[in-house]
C-alpha cells in the first residue's frame, strides 16, 4: 500500500481550528484526518478513514472470536417499536425524529436494542436457538444539546453494538462476561488504557452495567476508585448509610433570626457565636441545603422537587439525572418559584416541604440526601427571610419522601464496599455494557419456548463500543506538541517517507525504497513533492504521525538513509523528547525498516 | 471461514413474504439474507452481510485502480449547500427533511455533489491539485413515493458515489472515461450483464451522462437499442424530426361535427368514411391528441400545459417528466380542468392552446411532439363537444410554444443517430455516470488558480453505483426455483457442505472435511443441524445458493462423498436442470472441491 503526498486528498493546517477545544480534535483536523460538515457531524477523509477502519477491523476479529455474528440495521427506523419500550418520549430532545412524506413518523437510531429484539423474535422460536450474540458497527444519531470535541461528542458517530440473548440469567451472566472480556482485549489491542467502572444504565434500563473508561483530564464522564479496587462512574457511586442516631439526645428545634448569614460560611460562623454546640463546633455538614430542581418527566409533567443535602455538599445535577431517569433535570427557574410561593429562596426548610412531612398532598416532593438518617440534627432554612432553624432533628421534626443519591461526590468519600477512600478521576467513555434483562423482551414480545415447551421472556445484554469516538481517544493519548503519533496498530500508514532536497537521484532512490517497502507489505506514505521545503515536509511527517519517519535526503552521498521512530517503541505515550534517529545503508533500509514495523506490530 | 447453520442467525422461509413482487426479493427475504425494516428500508443478516462486503470489496478494489481515493460524508446534513443549488426544493418530496433541537433545517442526503464540492473547495486551491477523484461507499436515504421490490428501490440503501474534479473539459472526459471503464470492470468482475445507455441528468443537472442498466424483464427502467449500436433510456431518446412540407398543399381547414366518435379508431373510421383523403387513408398518425398535464415546479408554480402528440401515441410520463426536470408531472384533475373552462375534455384543440398560437398572454402552453413539424396536417378537437377540425395544418393554422420529447417510444422507431430501428427492453440502473460540468462548482464557487494565475471554475463528474441494489440484481439474475444461485465471487460462502443422517461417523467426517476445506482457505458453511432431514437440508441448501454443494451421508460407507455445482460453472444463469452431481473419495475431497472452488473464482 503506497500513498503519495502529491496526491493523497489532504491539506495540513498550521492553524488549530476555532472550535476545537481538545489536542484529539484539533489535531484530528489540522493534520486533515477528519472534517466538520455540521455541528457534531464529520466527514472522514482519506487518512481518517484508514485509522477507523482498523479500529473496526479488531473489533471484528474480537467480535468474530466471542461468536457474535455481524448484521445491519438501517439508521432510519419506524417509531413504533420505540413506542413500545417507552424510548420515543424518553430520549427527548436527543432523538432526531422525522416524518415520511405520508406523515407517518421515523426516527434516526440511537441504539437499536428494539430493533434486535424484534428481529430475533421474528426468527426464532426456541430455547435450542440460544444463546445467541449479534453485532453491527453502524452509524448512529444522537441530537446533543451540545456537541463538543469533534468526534468525543458527535451527533452522528459509529457505534459497535452487540445485543446478547439467552433463556436465563445465568446465560446471561455468560454473554455479559464474554462481552466484557472482549472489550477488555479490543481495547489493550488498540492501545487504549482503560478502567472498568459501575455505571448507572440511564435510559437503557436493565439490571447493571459497567463502562470503559480512557483515564484523561479531557474527558466528560467523572468516575472514582479505590485502591481497594472499587471503581465506579460518579452517577453510580452510592453513599454508604451511616447508623441511625437516637431523636431523642437533642435539644428541641427553636428558629432564630440569623440576618447577615447570605452563605453557608456565615451561617456556621454565626451559629458557633450564638448556639454553640457543646460536643463540638458547627461546621457545614450539619446544615442541610435544600435545592429546588425540576424534572421534566417523559409524560410531559414539568415537577418542581426539593432536594437536601448537606451544606457542604452541592447537588450534583448529572448524579441527581441519573436518579431519576428518564426524567431531565433542571434548575429552577423564577417561573417555578412563581408556582412554589411557600418556597422562600435562600430559607427553604423542611417545614414546607414533602408529603409525608407536611402531610399535605401538595407538598413540593422532597428528597433528601441518604446521609439524612434519623436523629442526625441540622440548621437549616426557616421559609422565612432572615430565619434558620437549629437543632431540626431528622426522624424527629422532619423526614422526606425518599432519599436520592445526587450529592456531589469528593475526593476521600468512603468507598460504598469500604475498600477505603475515594480519589476522583475523569475519563472518556470508550464502551458500555448493560445486563438489560427483560425490558425489551417484555415490551415487544421476544419469548421462545423452554425445554419444557413453556414460553419463556428471553433476557438480553446490550454492548456498545464508541468506534468513532475511539480514534479520538487514541488521538487524545497518542500526540505531542508536533502532533500525531499512532501506535502501529492503527496508524494509516506504517511509514512516512520523506525525500528532501532538489537531487533526482534522491527521489529516484526514495521511490525505489518505496517500492521495496511496498513489495514488503509494508503500508507506505511518501512524500514526493518536488518543491516542498524539508522543514514543511518534517512537519508534515510528525503532524500526520506515522510510527516510523524515513528520511533520504543528503546523507544519500554517504549511502545512508535516515530513520526514526515517531515515537518510544514501548511507550503507552510518546516519549519524552525526540527518539534517536539512526543511519541505515541505503541497502539494507528497507529491510531495517520491514523489520522495525513488525516489531512495533506484533502483539 | 467456517459457519454453521446450527449457529448461525438465519431461518429459511418455505413461503413468500407477502409484499414480495420479484424474484429477488421473494428469495433474498425467503433465504433469510434481509429482512424489512419499514417500508423500503432493510436489514442486513450475516448471509446477505457478506455479499454485500464482497460487492463493496470489488468496488473498492476497482475505484483504487484508477486512483479514486475513499472518503466518507455524513449522511446528515446541514440545508445550506443544498439551497444553495436548488436541490433543497427541487427534491420536492423525495428528500428526508427534518430539524434538530435547535430547529435548524437537516436532510438525510440522497447524493453528495454539495458536500464534495465544498470539501474540494476547502481543501484545495490550485490546478496542480487537480485532477482528483474520490469516493465513498455510504447509506443515501430517498423518500421514494412508492418503495418496491425489497432492496431494488429502497428509501435507505447503499452507494458508491465517486466525484471527479478537473480544470478542464478534456480533463472531464478523461476521469468520465476512467470511471466508465471501472464501471465496466466492476460489473464484469460481479458477473452483472449490463448496457450501457445515453440518459437524461435529472435533478443532476449536467451535460451529459448514461447509465449502466441490467437487462431485465422485472426492471423499472425501459431502454431502446438498435442493431447499429445506439442505446438509450427511454427518457434520452430523441425522436428524427421529419423535414417540413409545404403549408400550402392541403385544403382549407373545416369543423365537423363527429357524434359517436369516443375513441381515436372511431374518429379514424368516421373520417376516412365521410372525409376521405385522396392520397391516402387517415390513420391514427393523423390525429392531433392533446393531453392535460401539470407541471409543480420547485418554486411552488402549479402550472397545467398540454402536450400535443399524434394520436396513435399516448404522453409517456416518465419521458415529460425527464424532459421538464426539475418540475414534478401529474395527469390534470378536474380542479385543473375547472380553473381553464376553455378546454373541453375530448375535443380540445390548438384553437384555444398556446401563447405563441393564440397570441394571449393567458393562454395555456402548448409543447408539440418533434414530429408536428410545418406542413403536416391533422384531425384533431375543434373546442366543441362533438366536433373536431379536419386538414389542420400547422405552421399554418396553429403552432406550439415549443416542442417536447414526451411521446410514447415505440419497437420500431427509428434511432436518431439512422442506425436503424429500436426495439424496446426492461432494466434495472445498476450505475449511473454523469458528465457535471460546473454547476455545483458554480452554485458553490469552487474554483483553482490555472497556470496563469487566474481562478477558473472546477468542471466535475459524479458516478454513482447502487452497492445494495447490486445484491438484488445478482439475486436477480442467478436464481431458479429452488433458490439463489450465487456466481462464486459473491456468494456469501463457497461451499455448503451438508451432514445428513444419523450416524455419527458421518457428522464426524463432515467436520473433518469442514475443517480441511476451512484450512485450505474454502469458505464453508456446514449443516450440522443433528435432527433435521435431509430433505430439508437439501432445500435449504438451494435455497441459501452457495455455488458448490458436498454431501456427507450414506455414500461414506462406500467411502465417497457427492459434489455438485449449484448451477454451470460457465452459465451466466443457472443451466437447466440440475447439474450432474461427482462421487469423489473422501479423503481426496477437500482436495477437489478447494480446486474446483478455486476455478470458479479464476476471472
Amino acid at each position: 500500500m503506497l500513498l503519495r503526498m502529491s496526491t493523497l486528498f489532504v491539506r495540513t493546517l498550521r492553524e488549530d481550528p476555532a472550535d476545537a477545544e481538545v489536542p484529539s480534535h484539533r489535531l484530528l483536523v489540522r493534520a486533515g484526518y477528519i472534517r466538520r460538515a455540521a455541528p457534531g457531524v464529520y466527514s472522514w477523509l482519506p487518512l481518517g478513514l484508514r485509522v477507523l477502519a482498523k479500529v473496526e477491523r479488531v473489533v471484528r476479529e474480537e467480535m468474530a472470536a466471542i461468536d457474535a455474528q455481524e448484521v445491519h440495521f438501517p439508521a432510519l427506523l419506524p417509531r413504533e417499536p420505540y413506542e413500545a419500550t417507552g424510548r420515543w418520549t424518553e430520549y427527548g430532545p436527543n432523538l432526531f425524529r422525522l416524518k415520511d412524506r405520508k406523515d407517518a413518523d421515523y426516527l434516526l437510531a440511537p441504539t437499536h436494542e428494539e430493533m434486535f429484539t424484534l428481529l430475533v423474535k421474528d426468527l426464532y422460536s426456541s430455547y435450542k436457538d440460544l444463546p445467541l450474540a449479534l453485532y453491527q458497527i453502524q452509524t448512529k444519531y444522537r441530537d446533543e444539546a451540545r456537541p463538543r470535541a469533534g468526534l468525543l461528542r458527535g451527533r452522528e458517530f459509529i457505534m459497535k453494538d452487540a445485543y446478547s440473548f439467552d433463556v436465563d440469567d445465568a446465560g446471561l451472566e455468560r454473554a455479559y462476561q464474554r462481552q466484557r472480556e472482549a472489550y477488555q482485549r479490543i481495547f489493550t489491542r488498540l492501545g487504549i488504557d482503560f478502567v472498568i467502572v459501575s455505571a448507572t444504565s440511564g435510559a437503557m434500563g436493565g439490571s447493571h452495567s459497567e463502562e470503559f473508561l480512557m483515564p484523561t483530564a479531557i474527558g466528560e464522564d467523572t468516575f472514582v476508585r479505590s485502591a481497594g479496587g472499587y471503581a465506579a462512574n460518579v452517577e453510580a457511586v452510592t453513599t454508604p448509610v451511616p447508623d441511625a442516631l437516637p431523636v431523642d439526645d437533642a435539644p428541641a428545634a427553636h428558629v432564630e433570626d440569623t440576618p447577615d448569614t447570605p452563605t453557608i460560611d456565615t451561617l456556621v460562623a454565626v451559629a458557633n457565636e450564638r448556639f454553640p454546640r457543646p460536643d463540638r463546633a458547627w461546621s457545614a455538614a450539619d446544615t442541610l441545603k435544600n435545592v429546588v430542581v425540576v424534572l421534566d418527566h417523559p409524560d410531559g409533567e414539568h415537577e418542581v422537587v426539593v432536594v437536601g443535602v448537606p451544606g457542604d455538599r452541592d447537588v450534583d445535577l448529572k448524579r441527581l439525572e441519573a436518579a431519576v431517569a428518564p426524567a431531565a433535570v433542571s434548575a429552577a427557574g423564577d417561573a417555578d418559584f412563581a408556582t412554589r410561593p411557600e418556597l422562600v429562596k435562600g430559607y427553604i426548610g423542611p417545614g414546607v416541604l414533602g408529603r409525608t412531612n407536611t402531610g399535605r398532598e401538595d407538598a413540593v416532593r422532597y428528597l433528601l440526601d441518604p446521609r439524612v438518617v434519623a436523629g442526625t440534627r441540622w440548621i437549616t432554612g426557616a421559609d422565612a427571610p432572615g430565619k434558620h432553624v437549629f437543632d431540626l432533628v431528622a426522624g424527629r421534626d422532619f423526614v422526606g419522601d425518599g432519599t436520592i443519591e445526587a450529592a456531589t461526590v469528593r475526593a476521600g468519600d468512603p468507598a460504598p464496599d469500604g475498600s477505603g477512600p475515594l480519589e476522583l478521576a475523569r475519563g472518556i467513555e470508550i464502551g458500555h455494557i448493560f445486563a438489560l434483562g427483560r425490558k425489551y423482551a417484555e415490551s415487544l414480545g421476544l419469548k421462545v419456548l423452554n425445554e419444557n415447551g413453556k414460553a419463556v421472556t428471553v433476557t438480553m445484554g446490550s454492548y456498545g463500543i464508541g468506534v468513532s469516538r475511539a480514534v479520538a481517544a487514541l488521538a487524545e493519548t497518542n500526540h505531542d506538541e508536533a502532533g500525531l503519533a499512532w501506535p502501529a496498530q492503527v496508524a494509516p500508514v506504517h511509514v512516512h517517507l520523506v525525500a528532501t532536497g532538489k537531487d533526482p537521484a534522491v527521489f529516484a532512490a526514495c521511490e525505489e525504497l518505496a517500492a521495496d517497502l511496498d513489495g514488503r507489505g509494508v503500508e507506505v506514505l511518501v512524500d514526493d513533492r518536488p518543491k516542498v521545503s524539508p522543514g514543511v515536509k518534517f512537519a508534515d511527517a510528525e503532524l500526520l504521525g506515522a510510527p516510523v519517519v524515513v528520511v533520504v535526503g543528503r546523507g544519500l552521498a554517504e549511502g545512508v538513509v535516515e530513520v526514526r521512530l515517531r515515537r518510544g517503541a514501548d511507550a503507552a505515550v510518546p516519549q519524552e523528547g525526540r527518539p534517536e534517529a539512526v543511519q541505515v545503508p541505503v541497502g539494507e533500509a528497507a529491510g531495517h525498516v520491514a523489520e522495525l514495523v513488525a516489531g512495533l506490530l506484533a502483539p
